[in-house]
């Protein structure tokens, strides 16, 4: 289908085509996560806090900052993208928040694209307000908020369509992209995800039906269908966890067009080596995302926190650059 | 099952028992759900703004701030708590971090209780950081960061259940509850949360299979069995919309000792006196969520803002509490 049926984007092409290129441009398909723990921070990162008259959610929020730019500046240039995971920000407050938006910005500035998330779902006038935080903003009697300014955001779909789309309109208009959950990469996400369904009778009967994971990856297919770009991939993707590759022929196979973000490498366990499937549509159609791996690397290596991020960050985009060829 | 089987709670009662005593205490089932807009606060709110030389997040989050005391000083009265939307907050930043920091503040006391509203759900450790976030804070090398303080939260509990376990560990310590979405009250709830599961194949062949909403009240039922205090009430609780009364027999059935937050009142046409068997384990069973029915009663009633909430809110109050005699 041709970029000519997607959804107008401003002054910005479908969030598909961007992701496609910068992936082309930066020959990576690694997403760097960013879940700093205020307790586990890279030493340097402790002399942004400043001095203890400043009260502790400011301290902390300033080393968060610190510690984020610098592991930016350190893994960044292997990296496509970086996942805030807005949990951390959101515990130390106000400052958080703004250390939260200091972080989208250097990385923006680095040429990184900014998946936040947040894991986002409510009723329409809710999610319509969650959107604007994360994306452009709102228009208000006092002037303009800001939003975060976000490429794309991970969105809950329990709620149903009605409350998605509010984040792809929004997300739609400044060229976005939302991620929903389709096949979460903790231990659990089996209890719920993988619960078989019965709408078709016959194939309950047989015990060979579908679980609710491939029915929301079939809503996520179905959402992307008039959103695919010139490059073949749509605004609308799914996470996928990297810990269950053998889900991701079946899911790539209801999702043709999907952008697959893959967490869970690493620290949970996935390995990029068997991601391939996720690269069938092209390169950009698997995000690689690792957080704690990359942050943590010289925990297990040695050395320099940076110089051991950089070199993780490395390693893992030769891979999956490698398996995508 | 007596008190003595919950978890400690700090030196506050278990979550069930102190809702029952702020609803006997108050006579009120009523949640006053908080739901700001910048472009449709109370008049005087405006005044609150500041002039055009702050920055329009922080002059919109002033006078949202201004509104919701100003609705909370009006309707609370005639409640048992609010329930501030988290998305409403969000999208004006840190200032609206703060506003909403300053706005459970000004609920608390006042006597009310506070559910906040953010539906969140993430991996374990993220979980564990919107629960800092959302309860009792966290402590850093930096010093304490406080959390919001609310007494219970709304939770997803698409990804399972461990990733419930940091929300429930973190609110029990300090005597709060977890809502977890059960059957939501939007139109589109029925796509995904009505599907009917297989996993009983003789059952999915009669065509009489159970649907997912379901499964997901057979989990709270039983994730709150450990945690029933004297009041008869667990810890964990469900929302389930106003707007789907007929589900709400089938709702309590499955869990007995479960707090039904019952949103979609009013606006969103749920009717409370349709919600009779939510009450059934006692007066603190079921608590009534009402928002722009409330904050918006003068759109119709005419009259000052402030009166309308007032009278709206104890019209509310006076039904709930009839039907759960």
């Amino acid at each position: 289908m041709s970029a000519g049926g997607s959804p107008p984007t401003g002054d910005r092409q479908p969030f598909g085509d961007r992701l496609s290129e910068h992936v082309a441009q930066r020959e990576s398909q690694v997403v760097l996560g960013l879940d700093p723990d205020p307790a586990a921070l890279w030493p340097q990162a402790h002399e942004a806090a400043g001095d203890t008259s400043r009260p502790p959610a400011q301290r902390a929020a300033s080393a968060v900052l610190s510690h984020c730019v610098s592991l930016i500046d350190a893994a960044g240039p292997a990296c496509v993208a970086v996942k805030p995971q807005l949990a951390c920000f959101e515990r130390l407050g106000a400052p958080g928040r703004e250390a939260l938006a200091e972080t989208i910005e250097h990385a923006s500035a680095q040429g990184l694209l900014v998946i936040a998330d947040g894991k986002r779902g409510d009723i329409d006038v809710s999610a319509r307000a969650y959107a604007q935080s994360l994306f452009g903003g709102l228009d208000t009697p006092f002037g303009e908020v800001p939003g975060l300014g976000a490429d794309a955001a991970t969105v809950n779909p329990l709620m149903g369509r009605d409350t998605i789309a509010p984040f792809l309109e929004a997300a739609g208009r400044r060229g976005g992209g939302v991620l929903l959950l389709v096949r979460t990469s903790n231990r659990g996400a089996a209890e719920l995800q993988d619960l078989p369904l019965a709408d078709d009778p016959a194939e309950a009967a047989r015990g060979d039906a579908a679980p609710l994971w491939e029915r929301l990856a079939t809503l996520v297919g179905e959402l992307g269908e008039d959103r695919v770009g010139h490059s073949g991939l749509a605004d609308v993707g799914a996470v996928v966890g990297a810990t269950v590759p053998e889900h991701l022929r079946r899911a790539r196979a209801l999702m043709p067009s999907a952008v697959l973000l893959l967490p869970g490498v690493g620290a949970q366990g996935g390995r990029v080596e068997d991601l391939a499937p996720a690269f069938a549509p092209g390169r950009a159609g698997g995000l690689v995302s690792a957080s704690r791996s990359i942050s943590g690397a010289h925990l297990s290596s040695g050395g320099d926190p940076a110089d051991a991020a950089r070199a993780e960050a490395e390693r893992l985009r030769v891979l999956a650059w490698g398996i995508s060829a």
